[in-house]
Order: C-alpha cells, then sequence, then structure tokens
C-alpha cells in the first residue's frame, strides 16, 4: 500500500479552476514581467478584496524568494528585521535575510507568535542602550499569519503590534504563505482589509494555497518602495512569463476563491483532530488552522512512520516525538477517512 | 486591428505536451523541493540527452535567478566572472551579480560573442599586472549560447574557449536561455553533450524555450558545487513545488521534444528574413536562430510600430533605428504570413 | 575635579616603545601594504613567539574590521559562525557578520564562554535535521580570549574545543582584542604557541592592548586562506602605510612586550577588587583579567558616576546597576590610588 | 647604493607637528570612538575650512574603505555609481564597491577625468530606456581631486558636474585622497569651501597627504546620510582609538597646514618634469600635480629600473614603458637633486 502523504499543503498542484484557466489561454500572446492583462486584473481583484485600492502589487514565486526581496527593500542597509525565534526567516530560509546583508533579531515566541509588549520592551531597551550606534538598527517587523504553528493573531492582537511598529517607526511586514488557512479558520477574525490597514507589506501565499506556485506581494502605501520591480529583478524574483503567476491570482480572487479555499483543509483538520483525540491520541499543542501537531510515543513513531508520509517537528522527552501533519486545500473525504483509519 | 506580437520568445504559454502532463498529474500528490519523482526521472532524462551520467541537476524558475545564483556559487568572494560587454549579466539583470558581492569583468563583443584569445589576453595582462592583488580575481566565463544578439559559437570556438579557461583555471559557464533556438538552427554543430563536456556549469532555458516557467541547471561535474541546493534555498530561488519545474522538463525531455522544438522557430525565422530582404528591407545583422534584426528608417519604424510589437534595439543613427522581432516554439503559418504581409 | 576615566582599556595613547619608534623611523621611506622591512620583521618575531613557521600574518586596523575579514574569508557563502549569544559579533559589531552575508549562529553563554560539549550538541542537533539543507550551514566557530566577560578559556576547555571543531570540519577563530590581559593574568594557562596550535585564526590584539591601532591576524596554516591580503583589500581594511602597523608590533614583539605589557593592568585590578570587597562592595562576577564587575544600588552608582567614567553593563533588578571598569597597560599608582579612594 | 624610492606619496610617516601631538598627547585619557575632544576640535577646524558650518564630519583609516562606506550609505540597494573607468574604485579597491551590492557604471575618461556632457548622456539613455528597470540605476556619481591622472577638475567642470548631478538626482562625491596636492597646485581653481558647496560628500585625504593614516569624510548636509557612524561601524570602519585620527586631522588643519602641506611636493614634481624634458625625456602626459608621467624606452627603464623604484604605469606599445613617479609632502632638496642626478 502507497503511504499516506501528509507531509505538507503543497504536495498537490493546483485548484482545477487556475487549471482550466492556464488551459483556455495557454496560446496568447501577452507582454512579459507581469504587464499582461490577466495580471493587471488581477492585481484590481486583489486591492478590491484587500478595500486598498492604492495597493501596489506584485507577484513572485516562492516565499524564501518573496520574504527576502520585501525585507530587504524595506530595511536601510543598517537595520535589521525582528522576527519570533520560530519565524521561517529565523530558521528554515537558509540565511537568506543575511545573505541580503540583514540581521535577524530574534525575540522569544508564544506557539509562533510575538505580541506588541515584546515590540514595546525590545524598542525601549535598544533606545535606553547608550551603544546602540554600535548595533543593528531594528527596522521592520516580521510576523506570519497563521505562524509556523498554525495559530493566528487575532485582530486586537495585531491592532496592538501595528500600533507599536508605528510608535517605533518600524515598518510591519507579514508572511502569509499559508494565509487562506486563516481565513477559512473559524476562529480568525482578521480580514484581507484589516492587513491592508494594518502592515505595510503583507503577501498572499499562492504556492501552499491552490497554485502552481506564486505569492502576491501586497504593498499598502503607494511610494513606500521605490522601484520595487527593479529590486525584484535585481534579487532574481521577476517572471519572464509573469503573466501565469498573475493569471493564478487572476482566478484565486475571482469569486472569492481565495476566502473560501482554505475552509475544506481546516474542517478536515479539526475532524481529524477530534477524531484521534478520541481514539485517545495527545495533541503536542492545538493550532486553529490546516497544521496539526500530535505527540506520540516513539514507537507508535515508527509503526506509524511506515504508513504516513509526516513531518518531524521536535522531541520533546527521551521517549516522545511530536510530529506534524498539513492538510491541503484539495483534501478528499477519502484522504480524511485514510488518516483516521491509519492512526 | 489587434497588434502582432513579435516582441519576445516568451509571449505564449507552454507547450502542448507539458500542460497535458500538468493536467494529468495535477493532483497527484508528491514530496516537494525537487526531491519528487517526476523531477528525478526529469534529470535521469537529461543526463542522458547530455551524455554525462555524474551531471548534478537543478530546476529553477527564471534566467537572472540562475545566473546570480550559478555564478555566485561558482566564485570565490574575490572573484569575479568575465563577460561580454553585451552579456545578458552586463546589461539587464538589474546588477544581480553585484548584489552577490561580484564584479562583472567586461569585454568587448563581436555580434554578442568572445572568444579564447580575449581571455588568453586578459588573463596574461592580469598575472603580468604587479598590482593584481588589489583588483578583483578573474573565476569564471561568462557566455549564451545562442547569444543576446542570436548568434551561435561553433563546437570549434567553444572548445578553444573551454581550454582557454581550463589553462586559467577559470570555470565556464553558459547561459542557454534560448538554446532551443541554438539546437534547432541549421547552422549549430554544439550539442547537450559538447556542451556538458566543454563548460563546467551550464543552463538548458525553459521560459524562452515551451515551459511556463523553469531553467534546468546542469553542473556537469559531481562536487564542483558543494551544497548547491541551500545556496538555491538562500539566493530565494528553491521551488516547493519543485515538481512543477521539473515535470515541465521531463516532457522536453521526452521523445527529444527539447531538440527539436526551436525548429520551427527558426525556420520561420529564415523564411521571415528572405521575405524581408526581398522586398527591400534590410537586416542589421544576420544571425542564425530565432532573432531578427532590422534596419528601419524612422518613418516606417513609427508606421510599423502601429502594427507590430516589436524590441527596439539600438539607435544606429539619427533617422534609422534598428529594431528585433522574436519568433517563438509556438509559431504558426499564420503568424508568418501577417508578419509578412504587415512590413 | 576631572572624573577619573576608567570606560575601557582604549583610553591612552601607544606604549612609550612603540612612540619612540614611531618617531625614529618616521621619515624613512618603505614600500607600502606591510610589504615594508618592519612589517616583516614583526611577522617574524610573531612567527617565534607562537612557534609557528608556517603562520601568515596580516595587520588590519581594528577589531570589528579583522572579525568581519576574517570570517567571511574562513566561511563558504552558504555557512554561518558559531558564536556566544555575548560575543562580540553577535552584540556589538552593528551586523557587520550579516552585512557580508553571513548568519551569527549563536549558543548560551556561561559568563562569556562556551565549551565543547555545546558544540558537540549544536553539531549533532544540525546533523539529525531532516531539514538542515534549508538552513544556514556551520562553518566556523568564534571565541574571545579573554572574552567580553573577562574571563579565560583554560588550556584544557580551549583543547577540547578545537577538538569538537576539527570533529566537525569546523574553523576555530579566536578574537584577541585584549589577549594581552589574557597573557598577563596569574590564572591563564594557554600560551600563544597554544593558540596557534588549537586555532585555525586568531588575531592579537593591539589596539587595547598598548598600540595606536592595530590587530595582528595569525592564518596558522599556509594556505588555509586563498588570497587573503585581497580580501582584506575587499573589506577596506588594507592600510597603505601597512608600516605603521607593521612597526607597532614589531615593538610588542621585541624583548617580550606582549607577553609582559598585560600585567600591571591586571595587578591592578586584582588590587581594585580586593580593596572594593573590603570596603564592602560586591563584585557582579569575578573576572581573572583586567576588567572588574561591580554590582551597585542606584543611589550609588549616580553619585559615583558624577566621578567616574565606567560602562553600564546590566540591570540585574529594579534598584541596582552592574557596571564595569577597565584597567589598561597604561595604569599608574596614582590612577589606581584615586578609584579606590573615589569608591 | 639604496635605490631611490618615488614609487608613491605614501612612503614615509607623519608629518612633524603630527608626530609631534601624539608624543604629547600619548598618555591623555579620552573617550573613544572619535567623541574626544580632539576629533570634535577637529571637525569645527575642518567646518571652518570647508565654510560649511552643518557638514558632519567623520575620520576612517584609509581610501578604499572610505570610498567604499560613502558610496555604500549614499545609494539605494538598487542603484549604482557612475565612475570614470580609470577611478580607482574602478580598478583598483579589489571589487570593495561589488562587494557592498553595487555596480560601477563605468564611461570613458580623459586623463582620468569625466564631464557633465557624459553625465547628462548617460541620463538621457538611461531615461530613454524602454528597459530601464531591469537595470541598475545610476545613484551617484564618482570622482576623484585630483585624478588617478594627477590631473585637476576646474572649478568651471565641477561646477557643470555638480549641476548635472543635481538635475538628474545624482549624488556627487569626491574621492580627495591627494587632495593636498590639488590644492597645492598652482593650476588648482578648487578651493575647500567650493568642494564643500558643490559636492554631497567628499573627503580630505590624509594618508597620502601627511597622516600616518586617515581619511576626513565631509558630508556636507546634515542628515543627508542618516546614523553614518552605525554604517562606519558595520564596515569595519569606526576606530577605537579614533582621537589618533581626530588629532592628525587637527594638526593638519591647525594654521592652514592641510592648504599648504602639498605646494613643496607640486613644486619638486614641476622642476623635476623640467629638468627630465631638458634631458631629453619624454613626458607620457602633463600633469600639474605630484605625479610625474614619463615615457621611457624599454631599455632604458630597465636600467632606471635599478636605481629607482618606480610605478608602471602601462605598455603603450612594444618596445617603450610608461612610468609614475610621485613626490611626497617630505620631499627634500637631496631627494630633487637624487632623482635628477639618476635620470
Amino acid at each position: 500500500m502507497k503511504k499516506l502523504n501528509f507531509a505538507s499543503d503543497y504536495t498537490e498542484g493546483a485548484h482545477p479552476k487556475i487549471i482550466e484557466a492556464l488551459v483556455s489561454t495557454n496560446l496568447y500572446k501577452t507582454s512579459g514581467y507581469g504587464t499582461d492583462e490577466f495580471s493587471e486584473e488581477a492585481r484590481e481583484k486583489i486591492r478590491l478584496a484587500c478595500e486598498c485600492s492604492d495597493a501596489e502589487i506584485h507577484f513572485l514565486s516562492g516565499g524564501t524568494q518573496t520574504n527576502m526581496t520585501v525585507i530587504d527593500a524595506l530595511l536601510r542597509s543598517y537595520e535589521g528585521v525582528i522576527a519570533a525565534e520560530t519565524g521561517h526567516i529565523s530558521t528554515h530560509e537558509a540565511g537568506a535575510i543575511e545573505f541580503c546583508g540583514h540581521k535577524v533579531l530574534t525575540i522569544p515566541h508564544t506557539l509562533g507568535k510575538i505580541n506588541a509588549e515584546q515590540i514595546e520592551k525590545f524598542m525601549q531597551s535598544f533606545l535606553a542602550d547608550g551603544n546602540r550606534e554600535h548595533t543593528v538598527f531594528p527596522g521592520a517587523v516580521y510576523i506570519s499569519q497563521p505562524t509556523e504553528y498554525g495559530t493566528l493573531y487575532s485582530l486586537s492582537e495585531l491592532q496592538k503590534l501595528s500600533e507599536a511598529c508605528k510608535k517605533y517607526g518600524l515598518r510591519l511586514y507579514c508572511d502569509g504563505a499559508r494565509l487562506a488557512y486563516a481565513l477559512g479558520s473559524k476562529e480568525n477574525d482578521v480580514t484581507l482589509p484589516d492587513l491592508a490597514r494594518l502592515c505595510d507589506v503583507f503577501y498572499i501565499g499562492g504556492t501552499k494555497c491552490g497554485t502552481l506556485f506564486g505569492e502576491a506581494v501586497v504593498i499598502t502605501e503607494k511610494g513606500l518602495i521605490p522601484h520595487f520591480f527593479t529590486t525584484v529583478k535585481q534579487h532574481g524574483a521577476l517572471l519572464a512569463k509573469g503573466r501565469i503567476a498573475g493569471l493564478q491570482f487572476n482566478m484565486l480572487f475571482t469569486d472569492n476563491l481565495y476566502e473560501k479555499i482554505g475552509s475544506p483543509a481546516v474542517e478536515a483538520a479539526d475532524r481529524i483532530k477530534e477524531a484521534l483525540v478520541k481514539k485517545g491520541y495527545t495533541l503536542f499543542f492545538d493550532a486553529p488552522t490546516n497544521q496539526i501537531f500530535i505527540l506520540l510515543d516513539d514507537k507508535k513513531y515508527e509503526s506509524l512512520s511506515e504508513k504516513i508520509i509526516m513531518s518531524f517537528w521536535e522531541k520533546p522527552d527521551e521517549s516522545h516525538t511530536a510530529v506534524r501533519i498539513a492538510t491541503s486545500w484539495a483534501i478528499t473525504e477519502q484522504d480524511i477517512k485514510d488518516i483516521i483509519d491509519v492512526f
């Protein structure tokens, strides 16, 4: 029997609507570098969905690329970016931020989240430091929604973070690699217009949320980043056939698809969690989106690993292993049944 | 009437075989980052086509990204890369090489090409310079096949370049953004195995040669670049759904598609050139691949610009303009008829 | 009354022998960039003192410059450097390592020190990480002797660190900004030949140890860093009148001056500590070199601040402040008397 | 007989006044990093000499370091710097500008100089380029006074350059490594106040003009470069004992020493040139400062090389060599007599 694959939310291709659009427009001739009509239309749809008519929107290929390009563009050369020690840029991007010359200034996390008080404290301490001119200047704050732990910032938390950033002249940047799974969660109260209003820049994740690839960067204020197009090119992030990314987001923002595409995955995750807990499993911690974190004793871990592809999360003690399984927008009833049965 | 679009060779989507494969495999679940079976199979097919069983192969998104990532990986931090002053890395990549910390050491070109004598002369001059320890060390040579001028290196020229590089410890890197159009030219005598034998690294262009996006980097010697995967990640160039790139190259290397896909474009270019010359037009220079360079008086340029999207090339004098039109793998009989009629 | 200045060990100019030598050789004509006879002689004396006849030696201006240039030269572009979270490169170098593209991989400290077990644990964890190719590769270990806390690595500790580094292919680099104060401490059992044998690269501090400026980088193995001269130039660290740095080290390594120059400062620190403790003061922690860390209640801190220039160290609780005072090679009996009297 | 050394203008130590000041202040205790009274006083004297009361002034160690730090601070990350192809940053700084991520955009020179028309033409061409967003943006212009060819910009030329820069939003930066030899030339009509008025930033060279080391960066407008101190630290260019640099400039700007120190060297150069021409030698080209360029047939070059240390300049044809000899502020009557006799 083939192993079940719950390793991540980027195991499948693209949403059928996207595939259809790629097929039907395949031989159209368009101009390059995102100047085509599909991309323009996608931008307009995103502006509407974000209620941000001034937003400047760019389509890049992937998450690390987007993070490094935006953060480098947001920072002056002597500045660094504040992030949770568990932030993707802190841990799993091979030093891409440092490659651009900037330090990641890490602070402790609570299930992947940071808060306004921490920013306040960090900045107070920085400003009180008589030697601060010998240190990296904090220039921006990086958060992710949902976080790497599948947790969510509430609207109130995000507002406070945004205020703290404004107070200290820090730009707020939100990594939305899995944003559709936030929007698809019943616990979520942060909308796209909220993100556009409270962040300086954020990106709407495509790769993990229904596209073949692609992330939509939303610069919420015109002129905030001069010549971002050139910076994108300089970072090797400009797509010649930009329309392929644009078209995919065009589909995701037709008939509110993006706001709906994550729900099945989150609902599936909820059902799987419920079933596992009923079977006696222990959640390592609970997260309201599409990632499930389970504590297994090592024997169980070993036997399950023969039947399911999961992600190792951490080893909390000598005899247990925490694992992560992720559901995706493409999950089927059969998948849900299979995973519950196998556990 | 809609304008004819001959601006570039990346105006359409992907070859129908690629679209078919994307459709038929869309909901397969695979592992990420290019570790999937489609990519593995593509690598093996490319190794066979290149007669290079040891080659390490990576799939990246676009040309500038590939150039910057490979060149940065090939160079020590105090080294620069020698290139024609017309090389893509010298002119149209927004300083991506310098962004990685390396100087592009430019030398004069002949219709986009450089030669072994120039390398010899450059290195002799460098080695004779008593102050060379105060200058950038040449570490690699960048060429493109076809060049930005649509011209081709002959096998003999490439062999000599390769020997000159070996003599001086320079790594030879070939940008194959339009490689299919070289392979599809009757004048070409450089095969994929030749490139694999004579270059340290080259890339097989996808974006301009039939894919939605994607370039296949061929590192011809195992271990030449340690941990290139991590360098790719660090440069923001690692695709989460690596399989989408892998699958496209898998198709391009099934039934020798890549070696055939460029021919119609080159044949079309030949027919268009012949017709234009017959009509009394002057070629700015002749190139044996899919790019056509035409000298127009400015009035003609103006009137044609209303009917065809072309690329401005240069302004050789006060009253003339040189333009480029490019044919692509997707060109049709109707396209050929239309462009000839309009001129 | 003028305030006493115990802020640091770089408050004075240079050792009289150095001043004499600068005066007497001032109008000699020499070649530039450290190729002069004074520098050559200094290198030979340092090789002798380090019992390392193969060492390659370069003279740079200051500590941050030396750290960034050496570490950048030691690392491949995808590698980072392991350091104590209190390491100078982690905290007070304005992100100079990140500016060069490398991440500082911080680990906890014990009074400024790290140990072989931590390296072992870090590397085991790195090697066990299935996603390690997505993370920064550890390439080197940074330590300082004495540390930023004035503490010392014992020979045994250094040997174990060196072994751990060798085991995992990490290069060991030691920042010797205050090395003379280690050599001048009665507790020290690590000699220059020990450092040369156990480290890949270290530097012998001049700026804080008796020169006007300058640090001597000792690359303990020939060929370890190719073309370091050019890397020095590229980092803006090459002195045109290299002889001025060379001459100063020439003096420091004449008649074992360097091994003696720190003792008076350490002895003074010992006497001051003894006197302060006798007076009822509490050391924040004890360090065997030229830095004294004192815990003061805030009122005392305020009143003393009017009479002595000290360095703020940290605020351990609401009503206390820890301060640092530093003695230098130039300390006099009067200075010692003054500081004790004022406390 | 010892060879005469005319290789450069940094063969000796420092001006006697500087040495005296270093001796007399050696054991003073001061604060670090250029916050001391000697440096403050030097800054005030420089502001007065430049008639620029708002200028922000920093003391760095050497020319390459100064160029890379200032240019990196002046440019946005997607910008490059325009320079003569013969500019020091283009040729002999080991790629330090590229190390900071910026391209040097070279343009042709006339004996080391560029002019306003070239800037005009470059910018017109850049702005007319439909693909300019794919290229490096010009952000600043680099010139040197005197140039690497010993030539001088006239006030009128500098004014035009400055206007052209302003017109296109380019910052103008002048490398004054040998500035004292411009000020000491009878042909010069550009004063320090002119430089301060017409450049955004320039530096007053110390290393080649009478100090042991050190360059004084003059930022002519407050706030032009935010947190330059931190950028200096980040580039490894901050001196702990900043006072040593400050004190030297303090002396150079006491009693107008800086404006007088270059004259003897320029006068000596004039006398030497006259004598050599009288002896039948041919100048390779004439320059009005302290560098002399002589065309020698190769036999003569060989025989002279045994008696004088000169700098190879270039090889204009098969049987001739052009050499450079440089006089310095420290030149003596005996030196002049010796060099004339030997030729």
